[in-house]
C-alpha cells in the first residue's frame, strides 16, 4: 500500500502516522520527494482500512498495490475452484448451462420448461420465486409456493435448482435449494451476504448495476470470510448510457475475474441485453472468452402467445444455442 | 401508456393484446401508422407491469406517459409534505441541518460533537452505528452500543437522531431512533423498504450509487405503499467517471424531485465529494437550488490528530457554513 | 415519430403545431387521451428536427419510431456492404485482420512489424502517424514522415494501410492512404466527417468515448450523405467506472449494429482493454459474436526491451491469435 | 510520479528503466518492497509520457503526484486570471452574464434578443452560427451569414459576442468575434485547439460529454501552450444514466477547477438540463458555489409561438434570474 502525503504535511503528524502504522504490524518505508512524501507499507495490508487512512488530513491519496481480497484471490489459491451445485460441477473446466423462465408461474409451466431445457442440454434449472421489482405494484413472485414448484420440477428432471433469495429472513425457506442467487440490487446487502456465508449451499453472486470488479470480489469475500467458500460470480451487464440495450454486458470481466480470482464466472446474456435475438451472439462471445457457464432465460407456454418474452428464448431456440456454445468452447480450449 | 407494436405484428396477436388490456379496466385506443401500430392506454396504469408488456414478442417498446408512482407523486398531493423528525419539522419551508460524525466511536466523542454541532446551528444529530463497508475486514461500527451512545447524546442536547439501518432484522433495536436512514447500497433492498413501511418513524432514503430519480421515487413508493408516508429523499452523489471527486453530486435532482414529488429533499455534500474543502461550496449550491436540508459530516477529537477526516468538517468550520447556508436560503426565497 | 403534448397544451397551439407538421409533408394523426394528447407522424421523418419539436413549450417528449438514419440503415439496404480497402474486402463474409504498432517510429520498425504481421496472417497494416494525445507535451507522432514510412511498409509487404486523420486540413497528405481512420475523439467532428464524405477512400469510424450507437450511425450518415458510402464502423470500448480496464468493450454493439446497419463492424480489443493479455480473449469473443474484423496492436523491437507495450502483442503472440480467431469464426458460421 | 513495477520484473530491465528515466533529467528513487518495487520520479515530469511508461511490460501502474498541466495550473499562477472579452472582464471577481438564442435565425431575431438580454442585465451576447448537430439532416446554422448578424447585434447594443467555431479552416471568418467557443464535441479536437492557441481572441472551452476535469485542463493546456492564455472553462453537464435531464450538471467542477487552475469557470445550465424551468435553480446553485459566469439561452419571437424553446427562457424570465444570481453571489462573497 502506498500512502501519498500532502505537500505541507507537518513533520510531527507524519511521525504520528508512521508510528501508528508500525503498531499495526506493518513494515513502513518513507520516501521523501521534492513536492511530496510517499509512505510505503509492507506486510498484510488487507486488514488496513484504506478509507480511514485516506480521511487523514495529511494524506493526499492511498493506493493499494496488493489487492484487499484474500479468500477469493488467485494469488493465494492458484487453482480454479470447482463448485458442487447439487451434484453438478461448475468451474475448473466444468461448464454450467443454467436455464429456465424469468418467473415461476405454475407447476405446469415450470415442469414443462425444466423438461424442455434438460432435453436441450441444460444442466441446471433457474426460475424466480422471489422477484425484486422496481415498482411495489409489479408482480413480486409466487414466493414460498414458487420454491415448492421448483422442487417439483427438480424431482421430475433431476436438474438442480438456482433461485434468488432477497432477505436473510427467508433463509429457512431456501434450505433445500441447490444454488442461492444474490441479485444485482443486493450485491452490497452485507447482512444478506454474511448470512449466506453461514450456510453451506453455493451462492451465485450477481454483479451490481454499477459496481466495479473489486467491489464484486469484496462482496464474495464477505460470504467466504463468513465461512462459505462456494461462490459463483456472475456478470449480468452494467448501467451505462446505452441506447439500444438494457445494460452493457462487460465481457472483459470474465478474463479479468479469472486472473484475479479462482472462483468460477458465469454470464447472464438475457438480463444484460433484454433482447432475445441478442442472447445467442452474446452467449457465444461469453463462451469464447472463457466463462464457466451461462444463465439464460427460456420460457414455454407455446399456446399462450402473450407470455413470449422478448428477452426469453423458446426451447427450440435454446437447443441449437447450447450446441454452438459447446462448439465454441471446444474451439477456444483447443 | 403508449405501446408501440412491431412492424410485422400479426393481427390476431394484436387483438389478443387489446382484449387483455381492456380486461385490466383500461381504455385502449389503437392508432395504425404506415410502419407501426401504436396502442394508447387510458386510465390508472400504475398497476400495469411495463416489463411484462415490453416482453411480448409483438411489442417494440413501451413508454409511460403518466408516472408509475402515486403515493409520492405531486400530481396527487400538490402541497409539500412536512415530516416530523423527533419534533423537528422537515420540508414545506422547514430546513434540516443534520450533522455529526461518520461513525459513533465513544460516548465522549458523540456527546462532544452533538454539543458542538448544536451550538453551531444543527437541529438533528447524525452518526453511524451500523456501517456498510465494501470490505468485510473494515470497521463495521459499534452497532447496538453505538445506538445507545447516540441516545445519550440526544439526552444531553435534545437533538433528534438520524442513523442507518442495514437490515429488517435489526428493526427492534431502532424503535427509539428518530429518523431511520437507508443507505445508498440498500436503496433497492425491497424487503428492508417494506419493513420500514410498516413502522411509523420517518425514513431518510438515500439515492443509490447509480440509480435514476424514477427508481428513487419507486423505492419511496415501496415504503409509502406499505403504510409509512414519512419519507425524506436524499441526493448523495452518483457514480460516474469523475477523476477528482468520489462521486458526482447531481444537484439538478433537487428541483426535479420537488417537481415530481411532495416529499422533502435533503443533500449530503460530504459523501458526494469526499473532500472537506468542497463541502461548503456544494452545501451553498444545494441551498441555492432549494433543498430542504443538509447532511454534513462533522468530527471532533481535536487532540487526536489522526481522526481529522478529509471529508469531515471541524465544528469551527461548520458554524460559519450554517450561517452562510441560511443566508443563501433567505436570498433565494426572497 | 410520436409527439407527446403536455397536459395543459392550449388548443390553438396544438392546431398550429399540427398545421406546421402537415406543411412538412407528413401524415399527422392526433390521439387525445385523458391526461395527454399524442400526435403520430407518418412518412419520411428523417428530415424532421427532433430537438426543435422537443423544444416547443407545448411538447412533453418526442419519440422516434423509425430510425433517423437512411444511408447506413439496413432497412433500405438489406444486404451487407462489402468495402474494398486497397484490394482487401471487408464485410459480407470478408474478414479484416488489421494489425500494427501504435505509432510509426522508424522505417526499420514499421517494415519489420508489417512483415511479421503479414506472416502471422494479417491482411491490413495499421500504424499511427498523427497521434491524438490528451497532453500537448506527449509525443504527437511522426506526421507526414510517418505516412511515408507506412507507404514503404506497404510496398514491402503489399498490405494496404490504415491510419488516423485528425483534421480536414491534412486530407491532401492522405490521398494515397488505403483506409482513413477517424479516432474516438473526433467521432463528432462534423467538419472532418463531411470532408471525408467528399473523397472516395474508405473511412474506419471509431465510436466515441461515450457515444451511443445511434450517434455512431449518425456520424456514419454524415460521411455517406456527403457522398462516400465506404464506411467501416469500429467498437473500441466506452468510458464507464471500470476499475481494471481502460475502457469497457461493448461487444453487444456488434450484433446490434449489424441489425441496424449494412456496414461492416470491426473491433479494437487493444485500445478497449489497454492490457495485452486481455486482447486474445476479447478478440475471440468479438469473433464469436460476428464482427467483420479486428484491429490489434502488434509491436516489434525485440531487442529494445523498453518498447514492449503492455497493450501490444508480440508477433509471436499474434500468430496463434489469428488462427484461433479464424477457428472461432468458422465454428460460429457453421 | 510513482511507477509501480510488476512482482516479477527482472533486475536488468529495472535497471534499464531507471537509466532511461535518469537520462530524461529526473531524480529517480527506487523503493523495494516485499511484493513490489516502486520507483519515484522527482523533477519536472510534465513532459514524461505516462502512457509510454505504463506500456512497459515490467510496469504495473503509474500514478502522477503532481499534475501534468503547467500553463493552466494554479500552482504556478496563484492569482485568478482575468480575461478581457471584447472589453468585458471575466474572472477574478468579474462576472459574465452571457445570454442569447440557441441559433441565430434572422437580423430581427438576434437584434431583438440582444436588446432584451442587455436590458435584463446580460453583458455578453451568445448565439450559434455554426451548429454541431448529431444528424446531417438537421439545421446546421446560418454560418458566415449568422456571424454577420451577430456583429449587427453587437453594433446595436455594444455587447461583445460569443459564438462557436467548429473547424480551424473557418478561423478567418471569426477574426472579429470577441470570444470563440469550442463545443463539447470538439473538446479533444486537438488541431482546432492548437489553431485557437495561435490567435489572440479568448476561447470559451466547453467540457466534453464524458470528459474528466484533468482532460478539460489538458485541452486548455493545448491552447495555452500554443500561445493564447485567454481561456475560459465551461461546465455544461456530463453524460450519465439520468432519466429526466439531458445531462448531469457537475457543479462540483466549479470549486475543483478553481482549486486546480487560475482560469475562470462559467456554467451553462441551459444545455446541461435541457429544461427551461430547471435553468433558474441551477443558475443560482452555480452562482452559490462560485462560478465566474453563466451561459443562458434566451429566445425571443413572442408572436411566433412555435419557437418557444423548452430549454430557453423568455427575456421576462431572464431579468429576475439575473437579479437573483447577483444577490446570491453577493451573499456568498460576504
Amino acid at each position: 500500500m502506498i500512502v501519498v502525503l500532502k505537500n505541507n504535511a507537518p513533520k510531527n503528524k507524519q511521525e504520528q502516522l508512521v508510528e501508528w502504522l508500525k503498531q499495526m504490524g506493518l513494515g513502513v518505508h518513507v520516501f521523501t520527494g521534492e513536492f511530496q512524501t510517499v509512505v510505503g507499507l509492507i506486510g498484510d495490508t488487507s486488514g488496513v482500512d484504506m478509507e480511514l487512512i485516506k480521511s487523514l488530513d495529511i494524506v493526499d491519496s492511498v493506493k493499494r498495490i496488493s489487492e484487499p481480497f484474500k479468500c477469493c484471490s488467485r494469488r493465494f489459491h492458484p487453482d480454479d475452484s470447482v463448485i458442487d451445485a447439487g451434484g453438478v460441477k461448475i468451474g475448473g473446466g466444468h461448464f454450467a448451462m443454467i436455464a429456465g423462465p424469468c418467473s415461476v408461474e405454475s407447476e405446469e409451466q415450470i415442469v414443462y420448461v425444466a423438461k424442455a431445457v434438460k432435453a436441450a442440454g441444460a444442466n441446471l434449472l433457474r426460475g424466480g420465486a422471489f422477484k425484486p421489482r422496481t415498482s411495489p405494484y409489479d408482480f413480486q413472485g409466487l414466493k414460498a409456493e414458487g420454491l415448492e414448484l421448483l422442487k417439483i420440477a427438480r424431482r421430475e428432471t433431476g436438474l438442480p435448482i438456482v433461485t434468488e433469495i432477497m432477505s436473510a429472513g427467508d433463509l429457512d425457506l431456501f434450505r433445500d435449494v441447490d444454488v442461492l442467487q444474490v441479485g444485482a440490487r443486493n450485491m452490497q446487502n452485507f447482512d444478506l451476504l454474511k448470512a449466506l456465508g453461514q450456510q453451506p449451499k453455493p451462492v451465485l453472486l450477481k454483479r451490481g448495476l454499477a459496481n466495479t470488479l473489486r467491489e464484486l470480489l469484496m462482496s464474495a469475500e464477505y460470504i467466504m470470510a463468513s465461512g462459505n467458500e462456494n461462490v459463483i460470480l456472475c456478470e449480468r451487464g452494467i448501467r451505462t448510457y446505452s441506447d439500444y440495450m438494457r445494460n452493457t454486458l462487460d465481457l472483459s470481466a470474465v478474463p479479468m475475474l479469472h486472473e484475479l480470482s479462482h472462483l468460477p464466472v458465469v454470464v447472464d446474456p438475457s438480463h444484460a441485453t433484454g433482447i432475445a435475438r441478442m442472447v445467442e451472439p452474446m452467449a457465444l462471445a461469453a463462451a469464447a472468452c472463457g466463462c464457466d457457464g451461462l444463465l439464460i432465460e427460456v420460457h414455454s407456454d407455446p399456446e399462450h402467445a402473450l407470455s413470449d418474452g422478448a428477452q426469453s428464448l423458446k426451447p427450440e431456440q435454446y437447443a441449437p444455442l447450447v450446441k454452438k456454445v459447446l462448439a465454441v468452447r471446444e474451439t477456444v480450449r483447443g
